[in-house]
């Protein structure tokens, strides 16, 4: 049977591995018991101690969860040097739970899974020699992809159960009070790691800075931390922003800013007091700087603005057309900056974020997102997580939370060199086309069906054509061809959960 | 047999309440399991309801247990309120569990226990008319007193388990983001709260300031918050002092600040980077003031002050001689007023203030503590719950916790009216004399003689006699006498816990 994605999912994958298929993105109003960890009670005066390889002896054990966070990116210092002791000390079969992963972590990932200290994988997503190895079937059990919110979901509910988290931060005290906000490795907001921070039953900062006690403003406290151990770098921040920092010169990429621009401003939610979530890329600062053209002829303000927060936030910020930035991961050095002392701009949690099975998400009161695609298929599903060739390159992020948003504007070129991205039937499909409100091409947009306020809004807007999503893809069809079927094995290397914890896609091996 | 503060508890009521008896102030490292909460999922777009008769109706059932916060003390308007609602609406049996009972709420909680509303209590204290119901026996079940530490401990391990929180606070969007430091019933920290919202299943917000979404900085966030409701008032942060809030003209509580500031200059903790926490009242600000001038004129800075802070100790803050104020509670509106936008001064949560089975408690980093008592006995144990008649007529606060600091000092009249301080037997045990360093009275002080160093350094203070314990009480008999002895039924109408959750002492009922 089909699941409301339009997924065939045996059943017994899903009796395997304990899973109910995807069945609609809305939740109601179920009750959940939320799980709590097992605490060391302590007194100590300091809770620093020297060496990670003996804080690794005695405490990570063969088969145990570790987390790690990626608020560092591609600047993480953290991540290589703990797996590293950890593979040489000889401990198997972990289960490797970070909020995600990021290029400067694929070959460590890859020679602890070829090490057999790390046996099943969780994450938001990967991507190079990992993604390729993941999708050969390097792994025994499917990885389990899960969004930001998801994964707060899962740690609330005990899904995920954080045996011991290695925290890089960028300052602490001797007892683990420690924010994000000060210190060489500044990256902002703790959003992802605040989960691990609450919910392990032993959590380790890594920092390059300590400072005297007590530590304030802190985002992690003492309550919740078990060690603390000084490393000489915890990480380089400007390694944090995707490089795309600056204004995109890209025609194609201006050209589809602009229709996003012209489909918010065009839309019932474009008024006083509204909210939106942009996310990272060049495109998405031109989003940007053009909605704040817009909100300053019309005299609009926005309430907030959620999500992973750039530079170009931060300034609506500062400048008063955005009254808070609700700040679960900045981007780049510059909001990360900006977050010390601002109380406008306020750290939230995952779980805030995100997770649908709380009291409720930030994302449920979102106005207006803008998400990436790397491909949509004519339901208005969307793939951000395999390849066109079926191979893992990619990360749900959270996606799939923020689609939940009244506008969900899916931002993306018809085409990408030889490779349409609105395709018949994608490699793999992470979140579902009844979250997804518009598509948005360099050609013009196609509305999903199912919103017809939304046609009678944005279908006359001057110089914006309004295809069918099938048009759109005949149209993409036309310009590069049919793609190559992919030729997959019958095995699972990948599950990917909805953010409800429900399987809405498996991703199997692919051929060589 | 006796436990370790000397006091006889026999083993059938140790067995009928499931307790340990209290075995020293002495943790070690033991693991704890904590508890959580049931969460009903929610993605609506606001959580305010109109009527709180409906609200109680459809989330309080017989039974349960229910809590409220006491930040606003003296100047509470939510707690009657709600409780009028829940005792006409014919609940029974419920448990009360709030963070504490002030006086404005006495009657109104004897009003709920003879309409069979309320049939338990655990709380941080009570006077007034509820103190002397309950010390006459108006309940069936003993009271369980615990400290502001312990009823953290035991709301975090299950053995307060809220289903409904009632909280007030001075502003909240519709979501439930709401802070303590805005509005007219600003009350600072909500230190205490945290933990209810935190932990309860159920959580209600009551606000007379509906803000705009999202509602920042949010001490408590909208993934904990189930109802937000509209109300007049809130409170009145002008009656949150207790009124001593200005210097002190007495001259035996000038003579004892006098003295206890001598002793802290004298003891090897006045040094740079020391911390201290001095509580409420007309000659702890007594003891604040001499402090400051003692820390310019040796140019020493504390590193932080702690518990509940007056706005004595936040100007300490303003003028830089003290570097963090880490704040559960403000005890008036100056204190409130200064935290909002203040990173210095850090809002902690009862846990974090003093939990003593977390990863690490303020309590356990503190320097220097000055308490107050309404009994010292000759073994340095102190009563802060009973008065000399037997009656319940105080709290235990934070005592228990602050009193594990490495200098903790007793400030106590040897005498009040024709009553002794100190006395050959209490009424009840709230703090063992093991925690006790050091007990200052307006003719000199005592210090425990378990702590030899301090002798050797507070021996020799010029004009400052130093009598054993055993001649102090012996002083205070030769001026007031001997106290009747009083006639106590065998009934316990109320249990001290020990912080950790042993128990410390019972109080009995008493006869007329």
């Amino acid at each position: 049977m089909k699941n409301k994605a339009g997924v065939e999912i045996p059943d017994e994958l899903l009796t395997k591995y304990g899973y109910k298929s995807f069945d609609g993105a809305e939740l109601g109003h179920p009750e959940s018991q939320r799980i709590a960890p097992k605490v060391r009670v302590s007194a100590d005066q300091s809770k620093i101690v020297d060496s990670i390889e003996e804080l690794v002896k005695n405490n990570v054990k063969n088969g145990m969860t570790i987390s790690f966070h990626h608020h560092l990116r591609e600047g993480d210092k953290i991540f290589n040097k703990v797996m590293q002791i950890i593979i040489d000390l000889g401990i198997k079969d972990l289960t490797l739970a970070p909020s995600s992963l990021t290029n400067v972590m694929n070959d460590m990932v890859v020679k602890a899974i070829k090490a057999g200290t790390v046996s099943h994988i969780t994450s938001s997503g990967m991507r190079g020699s990992l993604g390729d190895a993941v999708s050969h079937g390097i792994l025994k059990d499917p990885v389990i992809f899960r969004s930001h919110g998801g994964r707060a979901r899962a740690i609330e509910t005990g899904k995920i159960k954080i045996d011991v988290a290695f925290l890089g931060v960028p300052n602490s005290d001797e007892m683990g009070n420690a924010n994000g906000m000060i210190g060489d490795a500044v990256f902002g907001s703790l959003g992802y790691a605040l989960m691990d921070a609450r919910y392990a039953d032993k959590v380790v900062l890594l920092t390059d800075n300590i400072v005297d006690y007590p530590n304030t403003p802190a985002s992690i406290n003492q309550t919740q931390v078990d060690y603390v151990i000084k490393v000489d770098q915890v990480g380089d921040p400007e390694k944090i922003g995707s490089g795309a920092t600056r204004f995109t010169k890209d025609p194609k990429e201006l050209k589809i800013a602009q229709i996003i621009n012209e489909v918010i401003t065009h839309s019932p939610y474009f008024k006083e007091g509204f909210s939106f979530q942009t996310g990272s890329g060049g495109a998405a600062l031109a989003v940007t700087r053009y909605l704040r053209q817009s909100m300053l002829d019309h005299g609009i303000k926005a309430s907030f603005a959620l999500g992973g927060i750039t530079k170009s936030t931060t300034d609506l910020l500062a400048e008063g057309l955005v009254k808070k930035v609700m700040d679960v991961q900045d981007f780049d050095k510059g909001a990360a900056d900006s977050m010390h002392g601002n109380q406008d701009q306020q750290e939230i949690d995952a779980s805030w974020y995100a997770d649908p099975y709380n009291k409720g998400a930030m994302v449920a009161k979102l106005d207006v997102c803008i998400l990436s695609a790397l491909q949509v298929d004519t339901n208005f599903n969307v793939n951000v997580l395999s390849g066109s060739d079926g191979v893992i390159r990619g990360a749900i992020g959270g996606h799939q939370d923020a689609a939940t948003a009244k506008l969900t504007i899916i931002s993306a070129p018809l085409t990408r060199g030889r490779l349409a991205t609105i395709v018949p039937k994608m490699t793999s499909i992470t979140t579902p086309g009844e979250s997804i409100d518009v598509v948005a091409t360099e050609y013009g947009i196609a509305i999903n069906p199912a919103r017809k306020d939304l046609i009678d809004a944005l279908g006359k807007i001057p110089g914006i054509p309004v295809y069918t999503i099938e048009e759109l893809q005949e149209k993409a069809e036309k310009i590069v061809g049919q793609a190559d079927s992919i030729e997959y094995s019958d095995r699972p290397v990948a599950l990917v959960e909805y953010r409800d914890g429900t399987l809405i896609d498996v991703i199997n091996q692919v051929k060589e």
